[in-house]
Parts: C-alpha cells; sequence; structure tokens
C-alpha cells in the first residue's frame, strides 16, 4: 500500500515511515516544504541501507498515496487540511493529531467540532474516510525503530476503512496492537489521552509511558 | 481510617466497601436515604459473615469520616455536594464521579470546570482536599471481592492528600495499582477514559475493559 506521512519531518513521522518501510509499505514522506520532506527521506535511507522511502511536499505526497497519515502539530492542523482537500478524495485520511494546548502539553483544548479527527472530517468533508488512530504511542519508542512498544492504539472512524487502518498499525511491529474503538466521535475521549502521557512522561523522567487496554476478549 | 461512601449503594459503592472492610478499614456507607443506607450494609455484612460495614445518610456518614469518597452519579454530583459541604470541611474528598451524559454513557458533557472533580473543588472550597480517583475500574469486577482487576487507577489532585489515597487505592487489592498524575486539572483526561472503557465494553460484550499505564520506572 501507498502511505503518505504529512507532516512526516516532524516528531512521529520518521518512525512511522522507517516502520512500514521495512514492513514492506510503500512511503512517502510529506513535508511543507519538498526539499526537507526530499532531505529526511535520504537521511532515513542512508539508515535503512536501502531506498525504501520518498520525500517531497505534502500535496504531491497526498496525490500520490492510497492512505494518507497526518502528523503535523495541531497549530498546522487545519492549514495543511485545507492543502490537501482535493488529494484526498475517496481515500483513506488517518488523522494522528491531538489538540495540545500550545502553551501547555499537558492539556489539551477542545475544538469546537469535539476532536481533532472530527475537525478533520469536517474539512475534508464526506468524500474522504477519516479514521482517529495512532495518538498514544511515545515518538521517542517510534524512532527507535528496534525498541518494544508496550502500547495499545485505539482507532476509531470510518468503519470500512478502520480494517484497513488496524492492520496498518498493526505491522508498525514492537507489540504494538490496534484496538477498534467505534466511531469518530470517540477521539474525543482518545486525542486527550495523549496529554495524560505526556504529563506521567513529565512527573517520572521518561519518554516512554503508553496504555494498555486491558479485561477485553483474546481475538 | 474511617471512609465514607457517598452514594455506596450505587454501582461502585458495594465493591468499594466490602474490599476496604476486608482489608481492615472502617467503613460507613451512605445513602441519601437512612435506610436504604442500613440496608445494603446489612446485606454486605451477612456476604461478609462479621458486622464490618455501617450504614447511614450521605451527611452522617460524612460527619464521622477522615476520607470521603464520593460515587454518586453525575445527575446527583452537585446537590450532593452541596448537601455535604460543611461534614467535608479539613477533610480528604476523593471524586469518583464521571460527567457522563445521561443519554449515552460512551459519551461525556464536560463541566464549565473542566471537570467533576474540579467542580467538587469549586463546591466544597478551600479547606477540602479533593482527589480525583477510581473512575476507571470495572465495577462489576470490582464487586465480586475475589476477582482480579486488571487495570490501574489514576490518582490526581491535592499533594498533601494525594499520597493517603494512593495508600487506599491499592489497599482495594485484586491488581490494583495507585499512579499519581499530578494535580487536579489532569482530571480532565481521566475522567473521560470512562466513557472510552464504557464503549469498548459494549463493542466487546465484555463487563471489565480496563487500562494499564506501561512504560514508567519501577517503583
Amino acid at each position: 500500500m501507498k502511505i503518505a506521512i504529512l507532516g512526516g519531518t516532524g516528531e512521529q513521522g520518521p518512525g512511522l515511515a522507517l516502520r512500514w518501510a521495512l514492513a514492506g509499505e510503500e512511503v512517502i514522506i510529506g513535508s511543507r516544504q519538498r526539499e526537507k520532506g526530499e532531505k529526511v527521506a535520504i537521511e532515513l535511507n542512508q539508515e535503512l541501507g536501502k531506498e525504501l522511502i520518498r520525500g517531497t511536499d505534502n500535496v504531491t505526497a497526498a496525490a500520490e498515496a492510497d492512505v494518507i497519515v497526518m502528523t503535523v502539530p495541531y497549530s498546522a492542523h487545519i492549514g495543511t487540511l485545507e492543502s490537501v482537500q482535493e488529494q484526498c478524495k475517496g481515500k483513506i485520511f488517518v488523522d494522528v493529531s491531538v489538540p495540545l494546548d500550545s502553551e501547555n502539553a499537558r492539556r489539551v483544548t477542545i475544538p469546537a467540532a469535539g476532536s481533532a479527527s472530527e475537525e478533520a472530517q469536517q474539512i475534508l468533508g464526506p468524500e474522504v474516510k477519516v479514521v482517529c488512530a495512532l495518538q498514544n504511542i511515545s515518538a521517542h519508542l517510534l524512532r527507535e525503530v528496534k525498541a518494544e512498544i508496550d502500547c495499545d492504539v485505539l482507532v476509531c472512524g470510518d468503519k470500512d476503512a478502520r480494517p484497513t487502518v488496524i492492520q496498518l498499525v498493526n505491522k508498525i511491529g514492537g507489540g504494538i496492537r490496534a484496538i477498534s474503538a467505534g466511531p469518530l466521535e470517540a477521539a474525543r475521549q482518545i486525542e486527550p489521552i495523549t496529554a495524560l502521557l505526556i504529563r506521567l512522561n513529565i512527573l517520572n523522567k521518561v519518554h516512554s509511558a503508553g496504555i494498555r487496554i486491558t479485561g477485553l476478549p483474546e481475538k
């Protein structure tokens, strides 16, 4: 599958790109500036020792991909969505954003839509299959491609797209488990968990806090 | 320690009462109606085969206790707080409430204060040490006093009172682990997790969903 990672030069993008590339997916890193996307792709390919990742601008990346994953900081949420609206039509769009308070990442500023993912759906329109996922993974552990990640990923949103996203999440490896969490409005509870984990990281001087959901039936 | 459980005849009260009584704590169940509190205490003592739990009305229970734990449904939140304001002065108050939507428990209606626990602090005033805890435990597992509960309890709020509440939470047993989560405003992220767990319970046809926090240093 061809995956675009918009804002892919940021905190979570490189880890996702490396892990998906190693799992055999075709990855295109997008950035606001094409040169930055290209540069990071070159660096990641050097780390891999193979040419597996391409880099370009966000709009080109979105246009070429089957699945578009967005990992921009919340301050760039609306602007990036508006810039790729046309390129997302008919595709699966995975929003990894969390509306963290720009002054204090232990806080969330709840968007009028209820969550960042619901805001994405509003902006992209009904022709785009929006799914919320991957907010609560430690970017630090994600980036160390051989690190175990003791964390579940709650996946909610478009019913038809959800199974594809669950498969992609499970391909990240390292012990990550995707859990289906129903319609997009569950993002209202899923996204804020990131602020809690950032708080626990700060309190405990670590970068690795995560969550596991317990008490569910074995699949 | 003398613990009052206000709204103690509801979903979570009996399980907490039994488990704390078995751990050697003195438990007083409070109810809006004294007779109901007394009746449930008699039933729980029969189950224990010992007279360990007393039952009375909420106001008397709060007046007699050192630590007051409130487990009322959110519709009774403000009313119950106002009724015990005097009796809570100088004491530790543990708010277990979640502002679940009364029409749909998979949703949260966020109070103006930011969370139910912050609303409790506003109503009770600065002389009461408010702590948020125990929202995310399965009431079903709590009630089966021998059941293992694979769940962490996030405890946030008054800095001086937090260690006492953490100790009390750990005394519930069954594998529960209390985790300190900073000041009361962390309740904004902790309380909504209950709505997510209710959603996962419904989706998976279980009553046992819980969360564990991973990636923290061993104590």
